[in-house]
């Protein structure tokens, strides 16, 4: 390994993670692939865990950005006006909210997923006067303080050090299995004034489940869970930090099904260029934060703004990029059902361009990640048990690219389940 | 006004607030000038409150940045390793952590300060088993729900919409006025099995309260703070996000004192071009979260390392830089004291170039900033009801510039206060 | 009313509850009749909510009191040793705990069940170390905020004014109706690293639900809990408050199931004679509280020694009590399905001598204890609607008295009703 | 030691207590006086701390009782009416509230302090909307979980196996010693809306803490306290449970104070005769709980009714009871001053008849209070170490006994200080 790498070892955390199973010093990437220092390249199956649903370094973001840097463009300004927030603003406005006919307001805060969700409960909270928030098994919303109590993983739990409190936590959808509707607990707990359950601020979920184990809740039942959360008062917020920005097929990951979420959370690939950026959407009438009565000096990362308003004209003025997304996310399917096939019991999860095949053992799965690695993919697992191994290329991965990926991780499947080629036959 | 102000009106929420004061739309900046879309020129006496302390877009940082981008250098890595960080992490050692005598490790967390100080309470309460934290009387560490806890102001405090637990509130230094020693009351409370304090994992404070109101502790105090947490059991957090970068004199705000923090938490000027960046210094021993145990999508800003490292290398090299801070220091200290002169009972607060005027009430330090930003400066006020007219200007800024800033603050107060301008008589 | 009646509304607190529907100032009481101070007699099938399962004034009972209070017996002795306390546990061990195989110590509190059950809380929390408790649907534990964290009336938890923390609520037996088995459910949370439920220091239920409306669980339900309690490592806690002590048909409401609770909260009737007094059986490895570490001015009534000695030694030397329940259970039964007759949708609740008819509203119910009353015969609803008028008559009430009295409840409800009444055809 | 003793070691929780130190079998009481199963007899200066004010068994409420039991008054009524409760209810009325200018209304709940404390934090929660709640350094008010995070000491809040929230502790009076007025640090933080205490619902004090080492408030410092609850919108609760009923002096220890406190916790010696028994007094204006809304089976103790109605009318008539007492608080002031005088740096704590030494180390207070013991003298230490000789000896002790009690007390100091009976000399 490189000499470079002892100055890891010597003074950064023993936190750092992902680093320990993909064992390069990466130097550039463009697309979807990472150049390691050694000059190796690799093809990223990972794409900043769905930060980076264009790639790195999409041409058309890069140029704007060098562009506003060279330019004396502000790098910080707190949250004050500037014209990049202004221009970024207004695409925002009409190639996103107008046509899907959301009035929302836009609230930027600190630029992280956790900062978003803790914003988001907390209003929830001033609004209803309430504290209770619903939020589901298997959900991962954040690990600072308010987040982490609606998140669901007992490893992230324990290192709260405190009681996390203030959240119910429901069965997600299909959670039991075939045969129950896990809405119905949710609805006979809401209705019995005796269940223990207080009235709820805020149902809050996430449609697909990305550290969960890539577990997709179906349409009648998020459109069930949005009644419910009206019937009852609470808002509903959907969490789309990780599913959203593209990843399910469309720019919201909750389109096409008949809700309206009180409040949208976002982060991940907002910026469209990997930069830290977040936001929540919020109906009007719940926009009664008082001024910095939430805050955080880096609310507004203002070169996000730049990148993230390019990401939306490129790909979001029309609806060509879903079908590419669609085609996409077929050609993914294939290749896990192949995986799917040579592990008995091994299921596809997921949606869209967010999926991934449960191959039953966090063992296996990982097995397989890094004999992946080792054939030049970056890929990783998720799930309750990291039994999951999961897709999250980039969006615009070329489809060669994207093809050469699944190949190798399919071989990489093969060499470890000990399955013979059969195609070779 | 201009015309793309509406766009804020329409789709940004009602928690803006630096804006409301400062009605201007800012196209560009430089150092500490900004610039409006009509082009009219502002001194930065606010510098992204104490994050652009080498002030905006440092043509070093700037050019550096500009390289990175083009050769396609990660915009985005979760914490895999870099050759980008590597390069980071090998300035902060030999230039800042080396010569300090600091043998600590450096943990990235969610680019936010309010990230750092949960990671940070998480990591003590996870050291000891313990789970209150004293932090201290108009204290301010951040708005998510952990750090939120350990924030004095009522109006954040306020929004939580649940309660604020586990940790217990002491009067900072001077808190009580002449006569008290405050850290009396700290040190009865911790040795008394029964004055209700439970055993505290951290003693967490900030050597100078920056929204607090520019309260400075003495040396005195912070040590003794220090060794009474050291004889309980208790790492001591000192929250260097606003005071440390320089902004007191040294690039720590604690090195004059002879304390041994056992976490330090970092954010604001850390990145030295305003970009969101975060970290946590631990003492090795302490240094125990499992991996990915604390963490966050944009961890690592990589964008933030190039910027650092210029910073570092650029500033931090030798001792010429505090000299320079120390003398700007002097030079706003005397035109704080004219101020002070004009208002019966105010007086000076703060040390370094974190420095203001305690004017008495909120309402008439409102009018003195609203003044001078009338007259080209942007500065803000802090404190528990506003009332310091607070100067956080950038440390590199141009005596020259520094001067016309003051000379406006200045007039702008005797304005406000009716005072004739003696020095014309 | 009575004159004396405006003392309570000129001094007592608005608190007061039972007294508003059963609007009569008691004088005396025997067996299972109260007289009023107007002469009137009463027929009691409320018996202090359980508490007076041998009826007011039981003799033996009467005249041991008498004899210690003449002979200066001791009324407090705080946790000293008395002989009366020996005496006590002499019997309870003899007769209750030997014979049932059972080792446990016994541990008393404050005379309240709401205290036995924070001990236990507490108690089970020390062993573990860990915070969570399951608790169920509809359980009701007491009104003190540990206590009133397990409870799940929104009525009562609405009055705690502060969260009310480190408590999971599952769904009891038949929560979810037919077809779910709801301890699918606590199974697969327990099971799920990702759930979400913490992993709990005790899983605390009712077997027969008595505020909740006398929900009696299921042997194998209740079984598999326990079970499942073991395998997880969280101690199984039975609040046998209201259900013990005979009120179901033998002295524990467990004792037909293959469960070996390690905690039982004890309080109700387990002086005998209605007196404050509280417990909690301990199995010994769990004992392990320090020295008053859990204490309580009151902690070992004196006087309910000396009655609930007298009450174990007559009633459970051998069995013939139990037979005397049981047969009792099944008239009463007989009694509530001729009410359950008359109400479309009505259905039985309960076991032993625990039993009620839920008649599906609150306003219904509450009628027809109305009328009952009227008619005298004392009688209240239960359920998180009040919707099930409950029978809590002693259990040694003579036969005629008992059939007097579900004679008019039946008259009571065909008048409310409106049925005719069949047998006089 | 007897072979009943073998019972407890046996059956009861390690849990017990008092009954280590005071190794006795005890068998009878009267007055001052307890009989051990050996025949031997004890001066009892603990009075069942506090709770036996007019000692065992006073002959007229021992009558009352035994009329009222003979005559099958009731035993157990829920918070039925009763000719019983009209009657004590009618004799505080007259006796004690009329005669103090009194309105407040009275309730009932589980008859514990705890359970009162527990009621009076949710009254005040309820009636303000506030969940923070004032307690001072070394307050004891119990140890159920809401009223065990209002308690200073260490070991008893170590039980609770969980976050204990809602309080702000702040420093009791006196307890920066000399110089310090306490109450400014409360003013100081009261009106910094950055300090971090959350607007309070009630400031909660005892005017002497019993268990906290008999820690006298001075007059000055209780009224300032009153004013500043009055001042912010809090309630003032006077947790008067073991000062009260005439310990200090007076009735209500506060008597001499020009404070009116909103609520006052009662129990202990309210009974009079050391039956189970609590209440609380509430302002009219703030009694707003529902029916029922905080409840317990055995508010409202019938029997408890009797004695105190008894307790009131004997000793509460007029105001020699009062003088009796000062004088008696005199004799034992005495006495002590001979005990402190042996001991360098000791010096007397309390007042009234609530009254100890704190002999500087846990140690010697309880060598001297085992030799004590050994002599006959049934006595026990208070505060954080056990640092305090206390002396709680019933109010209406016959003064010989109270000197023969004292002689042994003070033999028993001279023993084990290894002093010279001078005297003698």
């Amino acid at each position: 390994m490189s000499t470079e790498k002892t100055i890891f070892e010597r003074r950064e955390s023993e936190a750092r993670s992902y680093c320990r199973g993909i064992d390069v010093v990466f130097e550039s990437a463009q697309g979807s692939e990472m150049k390691g220092e050694d000059g190796r390249t690799y093809i990223d199956f990972l794409a900043g865990c769905s930060s980076l649903n264009y790639g790195h370094n999409d041409p058309d973001m890069k140029q704007a950005l060098l562009n506003h840097i060279s330019a004396d463009g502000l790098a910080h300004a707190l949250d004050l006006h500037t014209t990049t927030k202004a221009a970024f603003l207004e695409s925002f406005e009409k190639y996103i909210l107008e046509p899907r006919g959301m009035d929302h307001k836009m609230m930027f805060m600190g630029p992280t997923g956790t900062n978003a969700v803790e914003a988001a409960m907390k209003l929830a909270r001033k609004v209803t006067g309430r504290e209770n928030i619903v939020s589901f098994t298997d959900g991962f919303h954040g690990v600072t303080l308010g987040a982490l109590a609606a998140t669901g993983n007992s490893y992230h739990r324990g290192a709260a050090g405190i009681s996390l409190n203030g959240v119910t936590r429901m069965p997600y959808d299909a959670y039991m299995g075939e045969g129950y509707d896990t809405a119905d607990m949710l609805e006979v707990m809401l209705n019995d004034s005796s269940s223990g359950m207080d009235a709820p601020a805020a149902i809050m979920l996430e449609t697909v489940q990305g550290e969960g184990g890539l577990n997709a809740a179906s349409k009648a039942w998020v459109e069930r869970v949005g009644r419910l959360a009206k019937e009852h008062g609470a808002l509903l917020i959907i969490d789309d930090i990780q599913a959203g920005c593209g990843r399910t097929g469309t720019f919201f990951s909750f389109e096409d099904m008949d809700v309206q979420p009180d409040i949208v959370t976002m982060a991940k690939s907002l910026s469209g260029f990997g930069l830290p950026f977040a936001a929540m959407l919020i109906k009007p009438d719940y926009d009664i934060f008082g001024p910095a009565e939430h805050n955080g000096t880096f609310r507004g990362n203002t070169h996000a703004f730049v990148t993230a308003r390019v990401a939306i004209e490129k790909y979001w003025k029309d609806d060509a990029f879903e079908a590419e997304i669609a085609k996409k996310g077929d050609i993914i399917a294939e290749s896990l059902r192949e995986v799917a096939d040579m592990v008995p019991g091994a299921f596809l999860k997921g949606r869209g361009m967010m999926r991934g095949v449960d191959v039953g053992s966090g063992e296996l799965a990982e097995d397989i990640c890094g004999r992946a690695f080792e054939k030049g993919l970056v890929i990783e697992t998720s799930g309750s048990d990291d039994q999951v191994v999961k897709i999250l290329v980039a969006l615009n991965v070329p489809e060669e690219t994207l093809r050469k990926g699944l190949d190798i991780l399919v071989e990489a499947a093969r060499e470890v389940t000990g399955h013979k080629q059969i195609a070779a036959e």
